[in-house]
């Protein structure tokens, strides 16, 4: 597909915007490729967090308050990432059919990611090492506990 | 690979840190898909802001400023994410060459995307509708200008 063909069936995808839009294979693949590039680039920030948490790598704060804020802003963009229905769709995906089948479910899931991630942010302004790897291992909680519920198993 | 595998994997290639570290290829195409999640996202955000400012859609205002704000969230991602060197790889890339053949101009290119974004989220939270289609524009001409440059044609 040439760029200009991927940039309006993204417009066309974000204009349509509801979750019961019915998508055609190319709007479909495109959306699994948005939610797939947000979460990835959640694991890309949170995996270094993690690990120092871990004591497996040297603590960072300036890396800690860095990726917390990215984690953020992702979190956010979770919400529309997952808006449009690929259910009746044939694609590669680990997001379960529940997602969009218990809408209120997930979307507290997201909030607790996003209000996580938030208080690593505020504790990361506050440079107390301490509260940082506690609000690490809260927002990986948080991750963990959207993947038990909405993703599918390995 | 698994997803632990793929967790330790990012954090040795986040600690390795430095654009010369020799690339395994699982670090690789875990580089290559990092980048492309950073460039895919910065699509999918600033497709409907060029279809507004371009009058195919109507303007809405506050998405612009949502969209803004991670559009700059995302520009801030993009120095690490092509941090690792994959010229050395087999990996299934856009990416040229020139980008660590020439980090400096490459580096002006990302700073300027990174500024034309700062503009946008400071006209959007002054709601100047003018303006916003303005700096709509210029944030355009940034990506435009390094694709030119550092992407390859397609």
């Amino acid at each position: 597909m040439s760029r200009g063909k991927v940039l309006v069936a993204s417009v066309l995808l974000a204009v349509a915007g509801a979750a019961s839009a019915e998508l055609n294979q190319e709007q479909a693949e495109r959306a699994v490729e948005t939610r797939q590039s947000v979460l990835h680039l959640m694991g890309w920030n949170m995996a270094p967090l993690g690990a120092m948490a871990r004591d497996r790598i040297d603590f960072d704060a300036e890396r800690v308050a860095t990726n917390a804020g990215r984690l953020l802003a992702l979190s956010r963009m979770l919400s529309d990432a997952f808006a449009a229905d690929t259910r009746g769709n044939a694609v590669d995906t680990e997001a379960l059919d529940v997602i969009w089948e218990q809408p209120d479910e997930f979307a507290a899931k997201i909030q607790a990611n996003i209000d996580a991630a938030s208080a690593l942010v505020d504790v990361a302004a506050a440079a107390d090492e301490g509260a940082m790897r506690e609000a690490i291992g809260r927002l990986g909680s948080t991750c963990g506990s959207c993947h038990d519920d909405f993703r599918a198993d390995d």
